[in-house]
């Protein structure tokens, strides 16, 4: 079994109350800063959304304005329990309906802070009933010097940090996030663990997360293939087949022979990548792949409609994005990256999907993080400022500042923004950086007390452009008596659905599912229902892997990995193998590792 | 020309805001402190001045409530860059006209702290309508050990620490300001730069001030005296004479010799007075002369009250008092300084406003900073706190605390109360320091198209005792097209001009020029105004320098200089020669180093 992932830094905000004064369970009367602090002062929050509404029922209100202090406080490298003090203003309070205390206290935890209540006329807004100042204190670490500083812990930076030490350099860590493993990401839910992140490995072409599968002893649960998969392509009617199968009937032969042909020509075209260098694939420049977006080359090849869409689906359950929104030869590359189209999508023996993790997939992230050294890691300690200077590299984190002779950046080209380099980083890297784009990858669990699909011959598998899925598949781990369908919401239907009210996204997937399903199964209703927005995610900002542009390939390829002075940069979009998977981030981190021993002089040779 | 002035800290609070949140361009969602910091809390500060009156005006009133927080960030050594946060309660709030963002956009400049906007019934005192509270953290340096720590960065101090690293010492400058000078300031105007505060030299008698112009190859401007002055000095009517002569007619005729008369007596007077022992002036103790105010010595000459105005002008415009608040043996002390009162109050060869400064004169601070080893100087950091024990002394400031062998005090005796001194100062000195008084002394610059005045024969020069201003000049700076009178308005005139508002003080003055200049010349709109009250200064507190009272001399001539321990005490009000002057600050300091070379053994002898 995993280890258990390293402990959140403890607050530095202590709380108690004096001797015999009237005390109350919603707050401390004291709270003091202990030790060395940075001081966090967010903006007052209120309840308004990203899209600038405001819920009019108060209690929702209360709970987005406490969802967005949630925010600062996470984009600051704050924990819930480094707050000091907070400050309620409420419009109309009253009394004997203090609404405001069920999402209070639900937001606070175990974790008391002193609090003032002021009652007001209104706010700065209309409509806005509720307003919450909070300060917060973060402990401050000594300042270290190691080795080499690595910038988050997934397991990109975890693998490069592990050989780093295993080769005798001092490394230390440092995650923004309060735990470990960035997309890999298994949280506990209806007794079992959920993946709402990466979720699976093979054990063939995937060497290295099957290694360490071993390594950590984990339990591997094969992909559940058996039964038909249901397919709901834009064909004019929901149809099943066997998985792997694609059987036409009358009315859709010629669709279904124009998406086999164009999907021949997509991997034949893929298989011609080279991986290494895909502009120039052996002796063909492929600008011309790179300067049109996939939905161009998909049109291009005089196919129907139904064509358009299959591949659609495919870009979306893969990368989050729309064909017209990635550069031809970027898909191919990546899709090449997995040994192409095919096997990528696969959920069979040598595919993408072959394998899933009784634990959770973050148990590799975990299992690393537990072969580092004692103290090697820091968590909520976001990166705000690397300064290069000499022969030595200075590192400003939320919770201590450090000096170090080369860093390891694990974090995506697209989150390059949120620190601060001195000297800038070269034009190229800032232009790179702000050419990739994340994919809106959402994930909906689903939840079932069985697997009443399996009942019906049906092997969970659903493949759909109309709805807000793309994509479902069952994830289910049946030793805890776990039974769910993952729902993958992604691309552009992610993002209409994204801003529906959380009972409306999961209406809209149940609504999704039943449609798909109902013909050919008693659909049951949910037990518990786990919902994932990576583009919602402070230190993801979307997932699984940032897409190129048209032309970005041409302009970024040799950008991507190449160092800048000390600083070495991985993650599994630098991978040449298995790109925006958990493969493509180990591989990266080791290649990142074995740069760094390079420079260092210390590689063993 | 001049080297820039020293850059200003760079404040700790960083702000942000968090990803895939709805922003503001009016603040960040977040901010948090970098580092070891101080923190800053002045109280809610609301639109009251200092006599108590509150602007009708909403916009104005919520200016002076943010002009009142800056004061209270400055006399902390914190800068608008270091506010963490800010709340505001407002009186009637109406979200379609938020009318403190205009002068809160000002306040700011480019920084935006997180905000809380508190719509509230009422206020503290009626009639307020705005209230501003704020958070600031003041980033902390290391600690460092040194042999001298010189406290202000005004000439004075500058020529110490100049001095004493020339002799080997190593030296930390701390001064309160964001800027270098003290009473040099030259501010950039109208495409030109004019001296609000100190502005002349000479090249005969002031010659460490000359040899600092040769060694900074600055351009020396002859005080204009060509042509007549204007003289309104209660004697019945407006009169011009040529520059240096007193032309008196049948109906002025007494009046102008009584002048001459008493002004003859008082420059014997001054002769006497022997600058290195004023109150034992060669063989006659004169405690006589101390223990009477000047306007007491000048009435018991039996003069006329022409006479006694004439004087007035003399003081107002030399020291910022009235004769009735200096003792008569101080300012004839003053003057003996200078050379004499004629020489002193002379703006030719010799004279005490002889050269001005084309690049201005805090050029020559700016120079002597720049003369420092790197890293020797700290701005924006006021200093605390004093502590002599043992052989050492700990000297806490805004910015970080220091340890120093000895400590040069290059600030007026009139702000020695602005520091915590342990053990205390001696009686004596703090007696010193509470009986001395800094003058009422503000300068406003009108700025003209071109130099009308001279067109008509006027130099420029009036002296008037009705109205605001005692005195005007010529500060024009001919090359760089730049023409302006400087108004003096000192002593009690300014008392009653500062508590305008300032279109009132602006048209006061605007009005008495024209009084003044009209009946002999045609007076042209300005283009420009610059102000400078002094009083106003947190690190001045007045100007230029701090003035004795009635048997102040007698009791505290030979405190002045004494050091005390450690620490030794330097500033123009210190020297023996040009009392007031530049060139009395630049010779102190020299003595101030040579006290502690002499003290540390290291004086080159």
């Amino acid at each position: 079994m995993a280890p258990l992932p390293p402990r959140v830094p403890a607050g530095s905000a202590m709380t108690g109350n004096p001797h015999n004064m009237r005390t109350s369970p919603f707050y401390s009367h004291l709270a003091q800063s202990i030790g060395p602090v940075n001081i966090v002062t967010p903006a007052g929050q209120i309840g308004i959304r990203v899209d600038g509404s405001i819920p009019t029922d108060p209690v929702e209100q209360i709970t987005q304005a406490l969802a967005n202090l949630g925010r600062c406080l996470e984009a600051a490298g704050a924990s819930v329990a480094d707050i000091l003090k907070v400050t309620y203003y409420i419009v109309g309070f009253d009394h004997t309906n203090p609404q405001h205390r069920g999402p209070l206290l639900d937001f606070l935890g175990g974790h008391r802070p002193p609090s003032t209540l002021v009652p007001v006329p209104k706010l700065a807004l209309p409509g806005i009933i509720f307003e919450i100042e909070a300060t917060a204190a973060i402990p401050q670490l000594p300042s270290e010097k190691v080795d080499v500083l690595v910038v988050g812990a997934g397991l990109s930076g975890l693998q490069a940090a592990v050989d780093m030490q295993k080769a005798g350099l001092s490394v230390k860590v440092l995650e923004a996030r309060d735990r470990v493993g960035g997309k890999t990401w298994s949280r506990p839910a209806h007794g079992s663990i959920c993946d709402v992140g990466a979720a699976w490995i093979n054990d063939t072409n995937q060497s290295k997360m099957f290694a360490l599968a071993k390594r950590y002893n984990l339990d591997l649960i094969e992909q559940n293939t058996k039964g038909k998969i249901i397919v709901d392509e834009g064909v004019g009617k929901l149809k099943t087949h066997p998985y792997g199968q694609l059987v036409s009937e009358e009315d859709d032969k010629a669709a279904i022979a124009d998406i086999v042909r164009v999907r021949d020509i997509f991997e034949e075209t893929c298989q011609q990548v080279d991986i290494s260098n895909p502009v120039t694939s052996g002796s063909a420049i492929r600008e011309d792949l790179d300067n049109i977006t996939f939905e161009q080359w998909v049109r291009s090849q005089d196919c129907c409609e139904d064509a358009v869409n299959a591949l659609k689906i495919g870009t979306r359950a893969m990368l989050g994005v729309e064909p017209s929104e990635m550069s031809a030869l970027y898909f191919l590359d990546y899709c090449k990256s997995g040994g192409g189209y095919m096997q990528m999508r696969s959920d069979c023996k040598d595919g993408g999907q072959y394998l899933r993790i009784a634990q959770g997939t973050q148990s590799f992230s975990t299992c690393l993080a537990g072969e580092l050294a004692p103290d090697s890691l820091v968590l909520l300690s976001p990166v705000r400022q690397i300064v290069q200077k000499g022969g030595s590299l200075s590192v400003v984190s939320a919770r201590g500042t450090y000096e170090a002779s080369r860093v390891v950046m694990s974090v995506p080209t697209t989150l390059y923004k949120e620190i601060n380099f001195e000297p800038p980083l070269p034009a190229e890297k800032i232009a790179l950086a702000e050419s990739t784009k994340l994919g809106d990858y959402c994930k909906m669990i689903v939840f079932y007390r069985k697997p009443w699909w399996r009942e019906h011959d049906l092997c969970g598998l659903s493949q759909s452009c109309h709805g807000p899925f793309a994509v479902t598949r069952d994830s289910s781990v049946d030793e805890d008596a776990h039974f769910s369908l993952t729902c993958f919401v992604t691309g552009q239907p992610a993002r209409d659905w994204m801003v529906l009210r959380p009972a409306d996204r999961q209406k809209a997937v149940l609504d999704q599912i039943s449609r798909l399903f109902g013909p050919f199964a008693k659909v049951e209703e949910p037990v518990e229902v786990v919902e994932q927005i990576w583009r919602n995610e402070q230190w993801s900002q979307g997932c699984p892997c940032p897409v190129m542009g048209p032309g970005g390939l041409t302009k970024f390829e040799h950008v991507l990995r190449a160092p800048t002075g000390r600083i070495h940069f991985v993650g599994t979009e630098t991978a040449f193998e298995w790109k925006g998977y958990m493969e493509g981030a180990v591989r990266s981190g080791e290649r990142g590792a074995q740069e760094v021993l390079l420079a260092m002089n210390k590689a063993k040779l």
